[in-house]
């Protein structure tokens, strides 16, 4: 295939695996990069040393291009994205911040540098600091979509941007890759799909419910982790939907948050509650989420895990390898054209 | 062109006119079905000689097939459904109801049934009754859509249909055309795009503001009519969502719709409060919404007014007539169609 992101980042097919905590690892990244995708280790749930372990494993299993996240918002992000510009990693894709100083860093050895984006205005911005291009997810996409869906924010970013576009939501299949491109996309990124692979470590008892649910699944509210998310639709979230927020597990969980990221605590709590009530509240509402995440995807905790995933979890059915899958996605993708060419003569 | 819904209802291209109130009157489903596609009046507002008058009008506008809809969940819905089975007319788009009577009576004479629907269940149902197809509407469509987006509904329907799904939601251009038929759709309905043009009726102030208006702009919520209704995101609909339910007002409306129904009033009322409560409340909720899309639509009244629209809104940048743009649209998918060849090899 050839489109302005197998060209701009040198790799066989437009697929990204998207950066999910505790799923991107070093294992799914390479594999995702050496079927001709590109791979994107998620950071988020590492400190430093941890981060620069896993881009070192990843370039020992793989030779091809690779990216790494950077989601700016989450406490100890700052020096894991220092790590990604000392160890060149070859893309980077942040989120929730502003990007603007990675974009001046990885250029410098030739780095690309996706923004993840939910809206023109910041998608604008980044272009004007020099990003290679952006992300785009849409309303049904796993965990942080905003209101507006796949089918409408591709064609109105590819309108306003010269950088190319890549959608991520609601894409599971070569019929969701075809029409991404279709609609102005150069590439897509795909999370929920790749969360059940051979390959992803996602806890079966997970694994086992995104075969099994449909695509009317998925719960998305503030209440998981403090802003707009997406998760499957199970006993525990529908539970974790009408709870209030729970100051005392914030406490016991932004320890652990702090223990994995091997931050002072003390400085942590403090700096915290220095910025406002509001921020302290959002940091404690993700810090909940952020447990719940994990024991959903390590442990498989039906009763307290809360899940990521995006409506495309109703449009999956096995569970093949990395490889059998981007092939496939390929195939289907080529057959849909063949379908689209035969229907518009 | 040729899909399963051209060769089904003999039009030269899958696209049809949502049959929106006020909107889709004869000249507009004239104007589409001269254009090629499928034009489909809105019979929400009309009394059965209305509606017997408007189809006999289409008739003599047009040579080419039409629909009708029927809004079944409507005060008189039934009334002017039976208008349509006795005037014959090439196709009659149900939905928020069992339409099984409507597809036993329409297949006597060659007619063909469309179901709109939100979900499979829906879909399913509609199929072993007999409907020739439905219409998936995604979250991102004007006024009644589900949680479910263009982009997942689509695929998901068409892998458990035998018969064809028509996309709507969140197409405005012929990217979105060819998107939806990659996803699996043999065509597409549009309401947001046709509102905006020449031989719409609708009033040129909110013409105007859908033109200015960006894919960010519309407001979802069961406020505005008391089920989930997207809406153009305006000072009138912010006031709107933040309303408790006007009773009062309802009472007045709802003397408004049976007035324009000619439905006997007092009948009307009694009916509807020995339904009980919460049927009540819902039937309150739409005579507010009914007024206030009338007023937004027919007085173009920016203050009272609530424009049902589509995030689509935000891919409309001119007011061209419906024939240019039908062409327009299929020009484009063919273009979107040679860009994916390329791509795709």
């Amino acid at each position: 295939m050839k489109t302005r992101i197998t060209e701009l980042l040198g790799i066989r097919y437009p697929i990204f695996l998207s950066g999910m905590s505790w799923i991107s690892v070093p294992m799914m990244v390479a594999a995702v990069s050496n079927a001709g995708g590109l791979g994107i280790l998620a950071t988020g749930p590492m400190d430093p040393e941890e981060t620069r372990k896993a881009i070192r494993e990843i370039r020992s299993l793989t030779d091809k291009p690779f990216g790494c996240n950077a989601t700016l918002l989450m406490p100890g992000a700052m020096a894991n994205a220092k790590v990604l510009l000392q160890e060149q990693v070859p893309v980077i894709n942040f989120a929730l911040g502003k990007g603007d100083w990675l974009v001046r860093e990885a250029h410098k050895y030739g780095g690309k540098v996706f923004a993840t984006v939910v809206n023109a205005r910041h998608a604008r911005r980044a272009q004007d600091y020099g990003a290679d291009g952006v992300i785009a997810t849409g309303n049904e996409a796993a965990a942080h979509g905003e209101a507006v869906t796949t089918m409408v924010l591709v064609p109105s970013l590819a309108d306003v941007l010269d950088i190319p576009v890549v959608a991520a939501g609601g894409i599971a299949d070569g019929r969701g890759l075809a029409a991404a491109l279709a609609l102005g996309a150069e590439g897509v990124a795909m999370g929920t799909r790749f969360m059940t692979t051979r390959e992803s470590p996602l806890h079966r008892n997970y694994k086992a419910l995104s075969i099994q649910m449909g695509v009317t699944d998925t719960l998305y509210s503030k209440r998981f982790d403090g802003i707009w998310c997406r998760v499957l639709k199970t006993e525990a979230a529908e539970k974790a939907l009408k709870r209030r927020i729970d100051l005392l597990a914030a406490f016991v969980n932004s320890r652990d948050v702090a223990r994995q990221m091997k931050m002072p605590y003390g400085k942590l709590l403090i700096g915290i509650l220095a910025s406002g009530w509001g921020n302290a509240m959002k940091m404690a509402n993700m810090a909940n989420g952020f447990k719940a995440f994990q024991l959903a995807t390590e442990e498989g905790d039906l009763n307290r895990g809360l899940l990521p995933v995006g409506q495309a979890t109703g449009l999956i059915h096995d569970e093949p390898t990395v490889a059998e899958l981007v092939e496939r996605i390929v195939a289907e993708a080529r057959q849909a054209r063949e379908g689209l060419a035969a229907r518009l003569d």
